[in-house]
Order: structure tokens, then C-alpha cells, then sequence
């Protein structure tokens, strides 16, 4: 694969990650067809499928199993799903666009989007949890792992901070707190997954990809503020300004736009750093800290 | 633990799963600490822990580890508070009472109801997958069982049925198989989960215990629909008469109230048929389908 060029690299990885997300999805024709179809609509067809990349760009590292990959990847991806489709809902932030489409609850029923993200969850154990390529030891661990970053030490733990702050006015240690559990922990959790479908890994290996997961996870964040700031609806698929206009703490209202792209590009150095020991194999997880903190949406 | 009569046994393993539920959630003084203490409202102090129960009833078949059961418990009762929570919801079933306690909505508000719910079923997984007393293999299948009981194929699938079935006159085999995903696929999760706490099963094994997972699945169904009809929202501990008022399909709207009640005793009689190759050790089990036909609440 490494002679491909980066582009041509993401686009093959989105694409058998929609292929396999549809496999690993329950047909739409299946009862319950409606929560089915709605299941579909919410993970099919959009998304920059950032946690699958991180998945098989760190599997890159130790030319790890390709079946393993793709299970990984989709169970990465359907926990994501379901955290936005929950995210979107009128009790949460109340969104009405998301990746350029209306959201689960308005394009079907609130109850609807709820079961789809209750459903989401579990399919996306079902999906790692079915994963027959690796030793089950082994497979534990990453289950584990998935668990730990989806809950309240993880996700939904940062979900629950990010209510609590609203309104208040956040250090810039604990924006970082809260990012690191709302979205850093399953951007960690795809860098680990794809390494251990690879192989086990040992301290060292597991340090470096810490780091390297906690300064891509940072600057995605940091990009995201910048960008909530500075693009528009359509570009970005979902309502810009929006953080703003909710009153949340964000990167560039603590430390306003230009020290923002400092920090963004700061940590995207810091993620290159943390990579040192991986050598020319870690070809996918640099493009790819490049990749988050240049992106335009 | 045979010399214990029944009543005992049961207060016994009740205790047992209160203490490990309480070690396995997270501690209320984390942070977040209003996520986790909502937490520990929803799962702790109430219920009759009919799944758990099953889970060591079925272990009781094989000497199976105390240990491994008491993981199993609590993944399958964190699974089932969490779908209380979300079932409590307006969107859903919009119930404000719960094991006689404000629903978890009420006493905080929607968006930690949704959160709560969300972060038990990662933490319901993490507990199944930090077991270290069995073989990782097997544990890898009970995780997979797991999902599957709970996803689009099992419980929220007879969720999102029995949301479409409102105001349908279904027929009772539409019924029984509403009722077999959306309760009947967890209870048989904690009858088989139970007994590979103790080994791995053969066809027959499996067969018996399915068989009697689903006698005792619809029986329960048959049963909480004959209490809705009959009983008081305080001997409850929810709203009684809720289904009528919401206009759901009941075993008791189809078959009559008399014809309901057979059913229950047949339903009774098949679990116990069902049990026959296990002899004596299967002495929980029996009890256990006697005292979900014959209770009260």
C-alpha cells in the first residue's frame, strides 16, 4: 500500500469502509425495517471516517490483518455514529444538519434516533466482538479498550462534562480535560485498535502511541473550534458558529484564533515527535496529523 | 448453597449482586460526578434483579465461578437498567416513576438520562470484558452473545417494534414476537451467559436452555401484562395500567384475562420440562420460573 500516494490511500480505506460498515450493518429489509433503515442512514454515505483511518493507518505499522482492520474500523465508527445521532437530539445540542444531511431525529422520530444509537452501540460490539482473525486474548483487550473509551471515563464522560460547562467560563486545562475524554479517547482507542489488530504491543510502543493520540486528538479539537469560527454551514455539513451561539467554551474564544493555528500546528509537530520510533512505516499516521489539522472541514 | 431454601438463595444472591454492582460502577465523587451518581440512582437500591438471578441460577448447573457470574450479573442488570432509563424517556414511554423512585429524567433531567443510559451500556460491556477467571475464547463468544441479545436483533429491536405497534391490533404471534426480542433475548442472554460461566455448551445444552429461557421469557411478559391489568401502581412500583391507557397490545387486550393466566401456567410447566436433563442441579432454575409466574410485582 505504501506506494500509493496519501490521497489515493484515504479514498481506498473509505471505501472499503463503507463496503464493510454495510456488511457489518443489519439489512434495511430485515424487521424492525424502520430502526434497520435508520440504522443506515445514520452510519452509510457520509462522515469523514476519521477513526477508521486512524485504525488502519496505525495498523500500517505492524502490516496488521486486514479482516481485523475492517471490524475495528466499523466498530470505531458505529460508536461515533451513535454519539452524534444522541448528540443531535433535542434534549442535547438540538442540531438539525449533520454531514450535510437532516439528522436522525428529524428525518425519522426522536424515539427512532434514540433506539438507533442504543442499537449503534451494541453492533458495534457485536461487530469487534466477532472478529475471528485474532487470538481471544488478545481480542478481550481490545473489547475492553472499546468499552472503557466509549463510557464515562471515556465519551459519554465527556459528553457529560461538555453539559455541565456550559456557560461557564472553562480553563484552558479544563477544555483539554473534556476533550480529551469526549473525543480524544476514541481517537486514542482507534490508534491502539489498529496496532493491536497488528500485533500485542509493549510499553514502549503503547507510550508512543499515546502521545501521538493525545496530540491528534488536541489538535482535531482545535481545529474544530477554529473552523466553527471561520467556515460556513455548507462547507463544514453541520450549523457553524454554533458553539458560539450555544455559549460553549471552545479553543479560540480562550485563546482567540491566531494562538489557536499556533497550537494546532504545535501539536501536529508533537504527533510527528511521538511517531520517531515507527520510522518510514508511520507513513499514514503523520499524513494523517497533517491531514486533521490542515483540513478545511 | 443447595441447603439454602429459596427465599434465602435469592436474598442471598440479591445481596451479592447489590455489593458488585456497587464495585463495578464508578465511584459517585468522579468526575463527572452528577453523570456518575446518576449512575449509581439508576441501577443501585432497586429491582428485583430477575436477570441476575437467572445468571446464577444457570451457573448453579455447572459449579460455575462465583467470580465470572458476578460479572455476568451485572453486565446483564446494567444492560437492562440502561433500557429503562432510555424506555422512561418522553420521547418514549414518558413514565415518571420507576422501582417506586422518580424516573432518572425526572429527578435530573433528559440529557443525563440519555448519557446515563448510553454510558451504562459501554460500562455493562467493560465489566463482562475485564472477567479474567475464564478462557478468553469463550469470553470473546459470551461478549458477542451479549451485543446480540442487546442490539437491533434483540432488545432495542423489540423497542423499535413495540414503538411501531402502538394503536395496532397485533395478532398474538406478532406479540410473542415483540416480547421475545425486546425482553426474551436478555433473559435468555443471562440463562446462557450463567451457564458458560461454568463451561462451554454443547447443542443440547443449548437447546434445553433456550427452550427454557423462552417458556420463562413469555411467561414473564404474560405475567407483567396480567399485573399491569390488575395490579396498583404502589404494589408496582410503576404506573399500573399504563399499556391500556397507552393503547399497547397486552396478552390480557388479546387472549382475555383468564386465558392469560394458563397461559403463565403452561408457560410455567414448559420451563420446567425443559430442565429435565440437568436433574437436581437445575433446582434454581425451576424456582426461579415458579416465582416469575407466581409474583405479585
Amino acid at each position: 500500500m505504501m506506494e500509493l500516494d496519501f490521497t489515493q490511500w484515504m479514498a481506498g480505506v473509505q471505501a472499503q469502509v463503507e463496503d464493510a460498515l454495510s456488511d457489518f450493518l443489519p439489512a434495511a429489509h430485515l424487521v424492525p425495517t424502520k430502526l434497520h433503515e435508520a440504522m443506515r442512514y445514520t452510519v452509510l454515505g457520509g462522515g469523514k471516517r476519521v477513526r477508521p483511518l486512524l485504525v488502519y493507518a496505525s495498523g500500517a505499522l505492524f502490516d496488521a490483518d486486514p479482516q481485523a482492520l475492517a471490524r475495528a474500523a466499523c466498530a470505531l465508527e458505529m460508536i461515533h455514529a451513535y454519539s452524534l445521532v444522541h448528540d443531535d437530539m433535542p434534549c442535547m445540542d438540538d442540531d438539525e444538519l449533520r454531514r450535510g444531511k437532516p439528522t436522525v431525529h428529524v428525518a425519522y422520530d426522536e424515539a427512532t434516533a434514540l433506539l438507533v444509537g442504543d442499537a449503534l452501540q451494541a453492533q458495534a460490539f457485536e461487530v469487534l466482538a466477532s472478529s475471528d482473525t485474532l487470538p481471544p486474548a488478545r481480542l478481550v483487550g481490545m473489547l475492553r479498550l472499546l468499552a472503557q473509551a466509549a463510557g464515562s471515563s471515556g465519551m459519554c464522560g465527556g459528553q457529560a462534562i461538555d453539559l455541565d460547562s456550559v456557560g461557564l467560563s472553562l480553563t484552558r486545562e479544563q477544555l483539554e480535560r473534556m476533550h480529551q475524554l469526549k473525543t480524544g479517547a476514541l481517537l486514542r482507542a482507534s490508534v491502539l485498535l489498529g496496532a493491536l489488530c497488528g500485533k500485542d504491543l509493549n510499553n514502549a510502543e503503547l507510550e508512543a502511541l499515546g502521545a501521538y493520540s493525545k496530540a491528534v486528538g488536541l489538535a482535531f479539537q482545535v481545529v474544530d473550534d477554529i473552523l466553527d469560527a471561520t467556515a460556513d454551514s455548507a462547507t463544514l455539513g453541520k450549523t457553524a458558529g454554533k458553539d458560539a451561539a450555544d455559549n460553549k467554551p471552545t479553543y479560540v474564544s480562550i485563546l482567540g484564533l491566531d494562538e489557536s493555528k499556533a497550537l494546532a500546528e504545535q501539536l501536529r509537530r508533537d504527533a510527528h515527535h511521538a511517531l520517531a520510533p515507527f520510522g518510514e512505516q508511520a507513513l499514514r499516521l503523520r499524513e494523517l496529523a497533517d491531514l486533521i489539522v490542515q483540513r478545511k472541514a
